[in-house]
């Protein structure tokens, strides 16, 4: 068929069996700033009952912003809100109040301290799910876990929306683990204190994705936000622990140039960096890559020439901060760091990483989220990622703490399957995942080798066992792995 | 259903309505080399009949990429390919051999020059779609133009895919075009000709996006991958249209602290760029960004101190490459800087743009695709798109070249609709679009304004008027505004 379209050309709206659409007019692009305050963001977004919203926890125990969120939701009257966090904290405590009165129904997003401790025992109308970083990614960009609103904390924005949080009274370093909820989600909100000349000077999310920017008098407490200075544990036992971890890489072979590691900032970990480091000095190595977070002990390493690149996902103390504002480095996204459905992610040749675990079992499985009496009190975090993207998972731990058996028949929950797990160091002994056969051959004659069902005796012998949990039937929430399956169910504590 | 997975924990497939999947295993992640050749990488992305393969065109016309890859194609036996590249020039007239012989049937993409000319008189059994460089990534983002294997051109790259066009010898900037092939093809190869060391420090494209890289000797001339040095226009015509062009924006009050420009590379748009910074400099005056193309005139400006911030999406010549070595500043991809389906573009704050034309018409419709005989010869580029996203778009040309009118009745083709131009100036005078009576008041005794009419008048008189065209029925190509719907079609030139 002919039509003139409206600029008087005829059209053919049918050319080789493929149609075409006239040319129905052209208008001039303008913009005008998106500054409006989070109530008015909010009801602009078109917020309702039901709806989902994202945040991210870069702002640790300092956040201000989830609070001021909810309390706006609340204001607004609208109910059943699912939270799709990356983390909360302790400061997060008045969204006890907001779930009580039911503004908050549904959590999928890590669900920390005082707010996992009151879902465990009040278990909401939906499971919590518990996604790795790169689990959560990887839901948000296939569709498993849609976004309606995604607010957006910066420590600084221009009003236009382009913002990071690498500059700022606030910062905290870049912006890594919202891009995929900026790129998916319906709307996007930006929250900050701190409005700058256009264009930001630094922008991890771009204006292309932003709705509304709001102007806040504070996101956060940056005391909070970033630990002053990070210090490494004192105490003798954990420091032998991060020492083992040490010789165990050596005596695998691992200590080489051009290794990629982890740089984390738990008690173990951050120890475990800073002797890796001292072995970097004394075997005169250099190491390709440190991923994961910023701490003045990598950058240290760093600054020695022990290592020759900084591609980290986030940054932990005052020191790091300061540093990416003078010397940008490498920073990786999330989806870069660690989305499973990705063609390469950085974490994908870590040589080794050192993680924590609140309970491991003889079958190498690991519990990070619940502590031994069914209390979910942690998230995922990074662990399922790296413990699969690493050639050398490291789990650390005390074979008990005070009455509890720490390595155990079975774990209460399971976080990360055994099958990713390498080796687990104790206070008690090194215990090598069987299947790893050729790593037990590496290490032959350099490190003493401990069957895991040895440590879990030590532990029950020590202990007297570990104690029957007296669970209910609700269930309160799910671990999943990175590629959306149920490893396991939490169920409710009984108070 | 109560099911055990694989870890042996008792999954509960359905709660709350919800289905879930129980875990099904985990494995370790690890990576390979994606280094392979051109054949073995098209093979292994299932080339087949039919497909799409899309390209930059940041080489231009010193690209070897192009006719390397068809030749693989051709050489694989594989038929009917159609290409989606941003552009092509003169060093891809083996296209033509290519087309004669069927590797390749169709065309979405900026087609210019020989093989420009070589289509016009033999149509392809569709059309050739011309998008401007917003529209073709909206396209791609949106599903209207799928690409079943993206070809990205790189001067470095890792052996993990993550690559950039800022370093290497064949350097020739960020790779601004590509983003969105990368993450929206099927299958994406990288080709370069430097190989560094993991991970390649700038990364405009990333591994995650990267099924494989190939190494090649060389992936194109670099004399003529960037200009040694760009020249200033020596002709007083077009240098008098480039200071028109000055005094016209600074009658329209443009010309102030905070104003934002585009900066091109063409012969009337470079003047005007530095004419604008000798302006800046005697007024005093300060700009907020210049967007569009590094070249060593604005770069020149930038240092002076006249305008903050250099938000480029190409790089034009030698001494702007070496610039950006050193000092990178703010590289916005071409969807950050175009995208008409976003939420805020760089160039939704152009105060001004001066573009070209190879006509304009009475109802100030531009035409940059094709010559006055039908001939189509160039793409639209960021045309229409810096044309709507400019609060003043000027547009430069001669009132008529040689025998032929550039000013006429109607323009052989639409690129871009009088709608998004405001101003026309010529060699015999300034039309302003009368739609714009602010500006016409703004002007008014300081700039003489002529009716359009009058500069068509002049053209015809001394040329005698436009020739009639006779052209075939068989469609050539069509033009699309960016936001997909049909402006023009383009009928055969006959021999």
């Amino acid at each position: 068929m002919v039509v003139k379209n409206i600029a008087g050309r005829d059209i053919i709206t049918e050319i080789s069996g493929k149609t075409y659409k006239p040319f129905a007019g052209a208008k001039k692009y303008s913009w005008c700033s998106k500054v409006t305050n989070l109530s008015d963001a909010l009801k602009k977004c078109g917020l309702k009952d039901g709806q989902t919203l994202s945040f991210h926890h870069q702002l640790r125990n300092g956040d201000f912003v989830i609070n001021m969120t909810l309390d706006a939701v609340q204001e607004l009257g609208v109910k059943n809100i699912m939270m799709a966090q990356t983390a909360i904290f302790d400061v997060h405590k008045p969204v006890i109040d907001f779930i009580k009165e039911g503004t908050v129904t549904r959590v999928e997003g890590s669900i920390n301290g005082v707010v996992g401790d009151y879902v465990s025992k009040h278990p909401l109308p939906y499971p919590v799910v518990l996604r790795s970083h790169g689990g959560r990614w990887a839901a948000i960009k296939t569709g498993e876990l849609p976004i309606d609103i995604a607010i957006i904390a910066a420590s600084s924005a221009d009003i236009r929306g382009n913002c990071t949080g690498i500059i700022g009274k606030s910062a905290f370093g870049p912006i890594s683990y919202s891009e995929v909820d900026a790129m998916h989600a319906n709307h996007v909100i930006v929250v900050t204190d701190n409005i700058v000349e256009y264009p930001c000077r630094h922008q991890e999310i771009q204006e292309r994705y932003v709705d509304y920017v709001v102007d806040v008098n504070r996101i956060g407490d940056p005391s909070k936000i970033v630990s002053g200075s990070l210090k490494i544990t004192e105490d003798p036992m954990k420091q032998q622990i991060a020492h083992d971890c040490i010789e165990l890489m050596d005596a695998a072979g691992i200590i080489k140039d051009g290794m990629v590691f982890q740089s984390g900032a738990g008690g173990i970990s951050l120890a475990a960096v800073k002797y890796l480091g001292e072995r970097l000095e004394e075997k005169d190595i250099v190491a390709s890559c440190a991923t994961g977070g910023l701490t003045k002990f990598i950058i240290d390493i760093y600054k020695a020439g022990r290592v020759k690149c900084l591609y980290y996902s986030q940054v932990f103390d005052d020191d790091s901060v300061k540093y990416i504002q003078e010397n940008l480095e490498m920073p990786a996204d999330i989806g870069h760091y660690a989305d499973p459905t990705s063609k390469g992610r950085t974490i994908d040749s870590l040589d080794t990483v050192v993680l924590g675990a609140t309970e491991v079992d003889v079958d190498f499985n690991v519990n990070v989220n619940t502590h031994s009496d069914g209390r979910m009190l942690h998230g995922i975090g990074g662990h399922q990622d790296t413990a699969a993207g690493s050639s050398l998972c490291i789990i650390t731990a005390p074979v008990f703490r005070k009455t509890n058996p720490i390595v155990r028949e079975k774990v209460t929950t399971i976080t990360t399957p055994g099958a990713v797990i390498d080796a687990i160091v104790t206070n008690k002994g090194i215990a090598i995942n069987p299947k790893r056969k050729d790593l037990l051959e590496k290490i032959k004659g350099k490190i003493d080798v401990a069957p895991i069902d040895e440590l879990k005796n030590i532990a029950y012998d020590t202990t007297g066992g570990t104690e029957e949990l007296d669970l209910g039937e609700e269930i309160v929430g799910i671990t999943k792995w990175f590629d959306g399956t149920v490893l396991d169910i939490i169920k409710r504590v009984k108070e």
